[in-house]
């Protein structure tokens, strides 16, 4: 770990008002990440609440606490941050902004954590817009898919840059090095999908710098055919969420197959530990998170109804990627192509 | 079963020469649909190759064969069913067509069928665009998606049409008496989306006789949390896809979980059993496939690496649309809807 020197130096900024389970669990989490990771911190958000809920862990000296007068709601749309400019999570970005930390790290409301980190921290030059990168359980490599939500209507010009950002994130979160990039689509065929996939085939075909594989479907997702999937934020964040809703199906499905089951019970008890195991791996909050990617700063924005325990991997997740170096193998990575003409 | 009359005279055509496994696997199904399920079928294709397939089942009495000179490769794109207007599956609409059989089942190319379907039965009167419907398996009914590919770009006009296909199939084919619908998007809020999802959110709110329940996610397909979910044809096909790859993935995860422990290899043992029956019963084939909706008639298409036993249950799934009586359900709910303002 070259790198542990520089994340002691700058911390991460926890956004503690936001999620399902905050403060409670935010700041247990962040104490985990401590004690547990090593990784230094900085909670932002109401004091008197964070100094409560770290007293509960004989915390209150090891984390500092940096003011925030408000806080995004969950059910609070994209306008909410124009709205709240003093919130938690704008405040965690403004100290990145500032260079203070070095992530911030959110379980609050998606739309609330793009507006106010696309307000606050700004895109990097060149990049048309920031996408939600998400790293889903693939072997031997995690396999990107972006956008996973921040943009539901795209150009097909910003699918090849949501390519580069994936491919930087593969190459400095992932340590895969020459990372290959696949087009979600509707069939392998470069003519098979809608206008907007049929186009992107076509510029991601001829973009240099770019190691594209050609066309992916749904059931390639978890197969680790490629190590980054494109698509528009609509298209990625229903496929998400159907995999997530998949996955949980057929573990609800095992549970009641087993519990039905007379002489299976037997076997049930044998392998419990396993199948707990392995439903581990696939949850979201084990992952750590979406990243923001194209923003100046590391923005990683957990489940809402994340728990200590995925708040701890979300700053495991956010301390990797700035040590990693992603905003600037982004911005490498963007300078290197050429400038896609006006779009709008 | 008060149309078992109606199905006897009426027979399935079963196209014979589609599919990755035809014609062996396809005469092999239209054998067991015969002999289990009672069903009348006719075989449509290259009568030699069908002979000797019947032949060896000892069923060449049993089957009849209607001849066609040509067949789609699996691989040939939407304007093959142009170019071949004898295809075994083009025969086998035109039957549809005469009345000579009640239903068409295929396992050949999805586009093949679609743009062959199109063209030799036309739609429905007033409806804009026939949509692919497959089945989830939900409990305690399952849940119609549509569109599951045939239409990758939509107006939001249609997505109201296709909540219509679909509770016309959930009715008549899933004895749902008052099936309520859902719009895949990305947020349950009715401004989440994109543009379509947004519009057709409206177009469906104010929409006489569908009962809306409103935007549903991807995690939300398989809850059962409405009866019928529309969306555009590409973002139900990699939804589709998405999902029967995390189930793949699930079992496969747990396979290798089983097989690398040492005390649960005795568990494994016991359930296997179990855990076969569910894989079965998660398994794209043993739902007989996806419909074809807003047609002058009922085409079923199996999944394109159907074997037997898949064949078998898309003739089941054909003749119980047939005998609800499916297409009649379509025209009635479509004729009392006030047709659409031109949209091209």
């Amino acid at each position: 770990m070259p790198d542990t020197d520089r994340t002691r130096v700058a911390p991460i900024a926890v956004d503690a008002m936001g999620g399902d389970h905050a403060p409670t669990e935010i700041v247990a989490g962040a104490v985990l990440a401590v004690r547990e990771h090593g990784i230094s911190i900085v909670l932002v958000g109401a004091p008197r609440q964070l100094h409560e809920a770290l007293a509960t862990h004989d915390a209150t000296t090891e984390i500092p606490i940096v003011r925030a007068e408000e806080a995004l709601e969950m059910n609070e749309g994209a306008l909410a941050s124009l709205r709240r400019p003093r919130s938690s999570i704008a405040v965690a970005c403004h100290l990145l902004r500032r260079g203070d930390v070095c992530a911030v790290v959110s379980a609050g409301s998606t739309a609330g954590i793009v507006t106010t980190g696309r307000l606050r921290l700004r895109g990097q030059p060149g990049v048309l817009r920031p996408a939600l990168a998400v790293a889903l359980p693939t072997v031997p490599h995690r396999t990107v898919l972006l956008d996973a939500g921040a943009n539901a209507e795209v150009k097909p010009e910003m699918l090849v840059q949501f390519a580069h950002l994936g491919a930087a994130y593969a190459e400095t979160g992932l340590d895969i090095e020459h990372p290959r990039t696949g087009l979600l689509t509707i069939g392998s065929e470069a003519e098979k999908g809608n206008k907007l996939a049929k186009r992107a085939h076509e510029l991601l075909s001829s973009a240099p710098g770019l190691d594209f594989a050609g066309n992916v479907e749904g059931n390639d997702l978890l197969t680790g055919v490629v190590d980054v999937v494109v698509t528009d934020g609509f298209t990625g964040n229903v496929a998400l969420k159907t995999m997530e809703g998949a996955v949980r199906y057929a573990f609800g499905e095992l549970r009641s197959s087993i519990e039905e089951g007379r002489l299976a019970k037997l076997g049930a008890l044998l392998q419990r530990g396993r199948i707990d195991g392995l439903r581990h791996r696939l949850d979201p909050e084990a992952h750590g998170g979406a990243v923001l990617l194209g923003l100046n700063g590391t923005v990683v924005i957990a489940h809402g109804s994340s728990k200590a325990k995925g708040i701890a991997a979300a700053c495991v997740l956010a301390t990797s990627l700035a040590a990693g170096g992603t905003v600037a193998r982004i911005g490498e990575r963007i300078a290197a192509t050429p400038r896609p003409h006006r779009l709008w």
